[in-house]
Order: structure tokens, then sequence, then C-alpha cells
């Protein structure tokens, strides 16, 4: 596919083709892109986890300050975030775009090659998908789908009371770096990566799984607020967080030094992709260990409590009162 | 949920509560709406078909002569035709969806209302989604997993030599209807229906495959041409079609009368979603019992032949040059 080439002239089928080239291909998969549908086989000890997304230039991503390559890599880490979020791990993924007939063909191959570069560093692989033109912004949608050893996923419904509420990596960072991108500024790397290139914790969240550790999971992409509320929800329970409990990076904390209303991007910015999860009082140390293995921070940030509550207290014993709520996809930003 | 509620105010967590309400629930579906993932159960004698589609308005619908309900129906249709191309029966489907903010509650009742009619119809289960609002145009895009038995999901590379060609329904009605909105006409009910909603052939594929009668098999979306092209061009195969043999709704043959030239909507026109495939000569009687079983006609168009080459011969021997070739989704129409 030659990077001078338009997209008219490759057309759809150009454009699948030179995707299926570099797809590769793997044991559960008996037919991969290229037909009217994938063939999967899944293994009788196992269960098939799937979910979607949609993301809309102007919505979720704004090429003003997203390069190509980093649109496919997060275009894929996102959509298997929700996999590490049930305890398991990512298999099969397909792509669906429409592209306006302005985007180059290099763009697009920029595009495709984060895309298929995050896929592999999964061991999963691209199995499908859909092209065309779009009337209007680009539009990516990615369903994956995953597997779980039988009655090890870990639902949103399993808080209880007295359980510790853990949270995985930093908080905070991919809100800030957007909102220093929208002011015209350079975020540091550190936020700029975390909000670029988020890494979906799926070795994290299928160990949690596998060792039963976990007693309910999601991943942060609402923001902690919004996404705690979702696991109380689901399990009628209340919680108690501490806020000088949650874990923030070098970046982050030194503009919270500056700004302290900044700490509010830690509760609902969003688009974190950490794990939130509760694990009994007892599970403390195994947690404490996995966190060594894996070399990623994993903190206690709260516990669940019987109430129907969500507080978030200082150190001093005050509440603290967070000025606006989670993430709403629908809201104008 | 009130039509009188804005979208931005039902917000995203109100509109799947919505559809989730109203999903349903199936024995193969452990966990559906409303978590990070589905889980679903793979019987252990059967494989897993997905296929993805990505439906933007001014590109795959035009709401000027589109309801909202035949929209939703359509969506869900020509998804499951995927699953039923390959032989299979759908199972679970993942709606996401991004909305103009100008889009009323209403119209969004509508769709939902024309997507779980559509999925329940064929016994399936909406199982998960995405929604955001829309930055330009209505998105929507839909995956569906189904299931088949193992080793008999028909490709389409299995065409050989000297096996007949066969296609269900009738061909062109949808290209015909399309073709007399854009023109400001009324097409007739017959046309205007095959346009709207089409009938997924997941039966007819299923039984195809359960018999063993198909050697390859594609749904005819790109039309006829393009769409047998895929299955030669996979099966390294040539073939010849007879022009006069191709299946037309009386509709369709009216509109051909006055205009004869109309026939290539039939051959190139697309979106009919009728299965196409290919069958060994001695079948043709098995194939004769299907259509009745069916009450769908199954019409034999041509047969296989080694040559690399796609001709088309009318009743007098002489070979038939169609004006376009099939659809192409980067193409402007």
């Amino acid at each position: 596919m030659s990077a001078k080439k338009g997209l008219a002239e490759l057309g759809e089928f150009g454009l699948i083709e030179h995707i299926q080239a570099q797809a590769g291909s793997a044991p559960f998969l008996k037919l991969g892109i290229g037909d009217d549908c994938s063939i999967l086989t899944v293994a009788s000890d196992e269960e098939l986890l799937t979910s979607t997304d949609l993301l809309i230039e102007g919505v979720h991503f704004d090429l003003n300050w997203t390069g190509f390559e980093q649109l496919g890599h997060k275009s894929i880490a996102v959509n298997i975030s929700d996999i590490a979020a049930m305890g398991g791990l990512p298999k099969c993924l397909y792509l669906a775009v429409a592209v306006p007939p302005t985007l180059s063909v290099d763009s697009l191959e920029q595009f495709i090659g984060g895309v298929l570069a995050e896929t592999k560093r999964h061991g999963a692989i691209l199995a499908g998908g859909d092209t065309s033109r779009s009337s209007g912004p680009l539009v990516i949608s990615v369903t994956v789908q995953g597997t779980v050893k039988k009655g090890q996923a870990v639902c949103r419904n399993g808080a209880k009371d007295s359980e510790l509420i853990f949270v995985s990596g930093t908080l905070g960072d991919s809100a800030l770096a957007l909102t220093q991108f929208k002011q015209g500024m350079s975020p540091a790397p550190e936020l700029e990566r975390k909000h670029h290139c988020p890494q979906a914790r799926s070795e994290l969240g299928s160990r949690l799984a596998g060792r039963k550790l976990a007693s309910s999971m999601i991943d942060i992409s609402d923001g902690l607020i919004a996404d705690l509320g979702h696991i109380l929800a689901a399990s009628t329970a209340g919680a108690v967080l501490n806020l000088e409990a949650i874990p923030l990076s070098p970046s982050f904390r030194a503009a919270c030094h500056m700004q302290p209303e900044i700490i509010d991007l830690a509760l609902t910015g969003g688009e974190d992709y950490e794990l939130l999860f509760t694990v009994a009082p007892d599970s403390e140390p195994e947690i404490d260990r996995l966190a060594t293995e894996l070399n990623l921070p994993l903190t206690c940030i709260g516990s669940v409590e019987k109430s129907g509550e969500l507080r978030i207290v200082r150190k001093d014993g005050s509440n603290y009162q967070n000025q606006q709520g989670g993430f709403e996809h629908f809201a104008e930003h």
C-alpha cells in the first residue's frame, strides 16, 4: 500500500487485504479476517468475555494532539481493559473504521500499525472488522473477545461489607494531560503517556481472578467515583475512600501542589484504565506480593461499608466534597 | 424513559438501563448488559462465529427516507446475515451507538425497539454495547456472535469446478428502492420492504450447513457480481452466470420492462442480503426440497468453471457486460 495512493483508489478491499496480511494467526482462531465471520474455538473449561467500544473523533479523541499510532494503540488498550476488569485475557479483536475522505493512507497505516502492535503485545489477534468512508468524523469501533476459566470472571456485584478497596497504578494523570492539551500546554511525558498509551492491566486482572482474590472489579474509564459507584450500586453497598491514600504520580503531585483543586481529576477525570477492585481484609498481604510480582503499585484507598453512601474523608476525619460527578458520554464537554 | 426527556438529561447510564430492562435472557448468556463484558458459554461441540458492521448516517443510510424502527431492524438483520452466510445461528448482539445531540429520545426509542424486535425474532439476545454522543452523523456499530456445529461452517473458499451456483429470494429490489428514493419517488411496497426490512436467511444458511449441501457461501451485501467474485477469488475458480436466470420480483420485472438497464441493479446494486452458495450438481433435488420447506425461492443462476473469469451470458449465448462493478465503501456515491 503506497502512501501516495488515495483511500478511494486503494478501496475497501485493498485496505482489508493490507490489514489481513499483517494480522497473524493463533491456534484458537480457526478463521480470521477475510470471510463473512471469524471462527473461534473456546476451550470447554473457559467462558467467553465480550466488550465493544465506539470512539468518535471530537468526542473521545482530538487529532490536534493525538498521533495516529497512539490512537490505534489506545483504541485497542481501552477495549482490552474491559476484559482485564473481568479477570480475563484478550484473544480476538474486531476493528471497524469509518474514514473521512480527507484522511491520508499514511495516517491510516500509522493507525493500523498502532492497532496491530497493541493487539500483538497482549498475545491477541485482529480477527475481523469492517471499513467504510465516513460522512463526518473518524469513527472507530473495537470489539474484543477474551476468555476466563469457567466461574472465575469477576463482576461488579461482589463487593461485601468491610472489604478493602484497591486501585492499580496512579489516578488522574490522563485527565490532567487532557486538561493541559486543551489549554494548549505540553503535558509532562509521564502524564502524556498515561493519556495516549494507557496500559490495559490484563495480567493483574487475570491473576486476581485466577487466585480468587478480587470479589468485585471494574476498570476506571469514567473516573474513580463513577466507577466505584457502579460497583457499589451493583453490590448494594457503600464505601469510604481516604482522599490522601489515592495514588498520584510525581507529575500529578507537582501540579496538585500548585493547584490543589486538581485532585478532583484523580476522582472524576476518567480514562485512567487502572483496575479498581475489592478484596477480603485478610488478603492484603497477597495483594502486596502481587504488586511486587508485577512491579505495579496496588494501593488500598478505602473500604466497603454496609450503608449505600460513598464518602470521601480527609486524614483529619472531615468529609471531602468533589466538584463534579463522573464522566457522562452524552454531556457536552 | 420519557419521550420529553432530552438525551443529555437522560444520560448514558439511563439509556443503558432502559435497553437492559428490555434485553431479556438466554441459557447461553451467563451475564448480559451492565458489566464490563458479557459472559457467554459455548457448547463443546460448537464453534463461535463473529462479525461486526459499522453503519454511518449519510453513507449507509439516509434518514430522509428511513424510519428509526426500520433502521434498528436493518442494523441487526444485515449483521445476522453474515452469520447466516457461514451456516450459523445468531446468539448475542452488541450494539454501540453514537447519537447526535439533536436526536430525540423518541426516535432513539423507536430505533432500540427495532433492534430488540429483530434480535428476538432470531432467538438472539442483546448482550452488550456502548453509547455516546456523536460530533457528527448517527453512528451504529453492531457485532454479532453466532454458533455453528464444529466443522460445519461454510466459508467462501470451497467452490469447485462444475458446481451449481444458487441464490435465495430475488435480487435488485433493495437497490431499485434506493434509486427511487434518491429520485424522490415512492418505491412499490415489495421493493421498499426489501430495502428497509431485509430478512437475514439464517434458517436457510443453517440448514445448508447442517445438511452439508453448500460448498461455499456468502451473503449478497456488495452486489451479486462483487460477492460471487469474493467466492471465486477465495476458491481460485471462475463462473458463468445466466442473465435470464437471475430471480427478479414482479415489481423489479415491471421496472425492467420500462428500463432494461435496471437489470444491472440485480447484478451490482447490493444490499440484497440473500444467500449465494455453490452445491454439487447432484444436490439440486435436495435444494428444491429445501426451497419448498422454507417457502423461499432458491434459484440456480449458473455454474462454477475452472477458469478464473466470471462471465455473464444471455439466453442467445452472447456475453453480457454490466456497466459497473460491485459496491466499494470508500467511493463517493
